[in-house]
């Protein structure tokens, strides 16, 4: 593969540039230490207007409640169908949050996968009108490939669900679903016509994977560090942090939704360290490389 | 590949034909769900006189207690020095166990690794006096070989700690860190000169890699059943069982430890489901296939 080839979608400029020069010194390297890792959520696809994970709640809480209206009465699953920003801030999150992971609760973890595929490839998103699923960067895709081209390993690792993610990611990404690391609950074996049959329980393994959580999960999981890093929020931040704190090269690599035409225009109050430093100051701070969706994207999407 | 290639160490007879039928039929399942699990200690590598994590442990308590005699007055070490066995009962292993993941507390587990694999690679074996990485079973680093032929995804999944088998993986087996699932320590993130480093806790995470919770740490780490399988210890029977538990084509391999001459002999009493109830008449009420050394293999270690 000449590197000529590689990027299409990204202009020609300064991003562009910093990353296949990643990518030759990367050459170097032994091929072990070619780990590259992914943030999910407004990385390698649209987060906005929310998380496509909360629609996906969201429409299984409907069709429960559909199937069985007595759930309605809940508090809990109440406040969410009315919106009730009042009630939901009463209730609190970690009660509101189990009380959604108990929809699933007691189905199988391929079950559950079946419908998050089948949400992510049918349902439309509100405002672009296609599939979920047809919502991933296609500047991000060849960044995945280009990795992959220089032999590296690829990951995603997410703060949202790990089998939500991984319900679509050899699809989407060519990532099997063993390269994915994310928000997980924990299962119990039960016994079915004496066979062993997993199921999920409503119960979150190690807390969610966020922050400094993504680094040691990336340990626990791969069992080695990345030199490679994307993301786009404070969540990522230790992950980006640790995949440059190593000799020799490696890569942050921040996006920045600053394209309200093509996608959205939104600087995740998150992907500040504090209230008063932009996310350009925290990059140029740490030695990030911002990716300008606006300016170093030529496409957003695959479908354009 | 042919397959009279394959297995060059397996004797021509019922064992290897199970295997091979097996290999030929998966060959028309999708890629994604030729997926092989194999269990470590006894089943990959020699686990007698003693695991070799134990053996592990014990060296580097004898190096710490080198270092700073006074860990010697601690009940927990006095007793492991001492093979102090009313002692160690009357400590419980919870309190010793702990004491022992206390001595590798606020490492990282890239010095934890490496301290792993330089015992493996020059501490001598008792019996044998070749370093115990040497004592990998020739066949199944053949059956490995095979598996990734008929395009198997091949994985570890060993109760033993995951960063002991990690440290040596890649050059033992050909599987990448992130390929061996086992028993893990919690990680914390720390700052070091405003560097993120993680470093070991003496906190295990989720309990320990046997019985069901191989089989949720599968389905939590791979995200897909496996089709094969293999073990030799009632830790592993709930992974064999849910690998012949799937529609189309399934292997469950027992390894049988019945060569006195070459290995050693001995029916891990974990293997049998009951008191009772013999290894083989388990294996042949499950319909798994028993791997009896003696017989089956023409040899046993690589250097032979």
């Amino acid at each position: 593969v000449t590197d000529t080839a590689l990027l299409p979608s990204w202009r020609q400029g300064p991003t562009r540039e910093a990353v296949l020069a990643f990518l030759d010194a990367a050459d170097k390297l032994p091929p072990e230490r070619r780990v590259a890792v992914l943030d999910n959520d407004g990385t390698l696809w649209c987060e906005k207007p929310q998380y496509t994970q909360v629609e996906f709640m969201l429409h299984e809480l409907t069709r429960a409640v559909a199937e069985r209206p007595e759930l309605a009465e809940r508090a809990e699953y109440r406040a969410i169908l009315d919106r009730d920003r009042a009630a939901l801030g009463q209730l609190g999150l970690p009660r509101v949050a189990l009380a959604l992971a108990q929809l699933h609760a007691g189905i199988t973890p391929q079950e559950f996968e079946a419908r998050a595929r089948q949400f992510l490839t049918t349902e439309l998103h509100p405002h672009r009108k296609v599939p979920y699923a047809r919502l991933v960067y296609q500047p991000m895709l060849e960044l995945l490939e280009a990795l992959r081209a220089h032999g590296f390993a690829t990951f995603v690792v997410s703060g949202g669900g790990v089998e939500f993610v991984r319900s679509v990611s050899l699809g989407l990404y060519a990532i099997a679903p063993e390269g994915v690391v994310g928000t997980a609950v924990t299962y119990e074996l039960q016994r079915r016509d004496g066979k062993p049959v997993l199921v999920r329980t409503a119960q979150v393994l190690g807390g969610a994977n966020e922050g400094p959580t993504k680094v040691a999960n990336i340990q626990y999981h791969l069992g080695r560090g990345p030199i490679f890093a994307a993301g786009n929020s404070g969540g990522d931040r230790e992950m980006l942090e640790y995949a440059t704190a190593v000799q020799g090269p490696s890569l942050a690599l921040l996006v920045d939704h600053d394209d309200a035409e093509r996608e959205y225009a939104y600087v995740g109050k998150a992907a500040t360290f504090t209230e008063s430093e932009s996310i350009g100051a925290v990059a140029k701070r740490l030695g990030w490389v911002v990716v300008s969706m606006a300016r170093d994207w030529a496409r957003i999407f695959p479908d354009e």
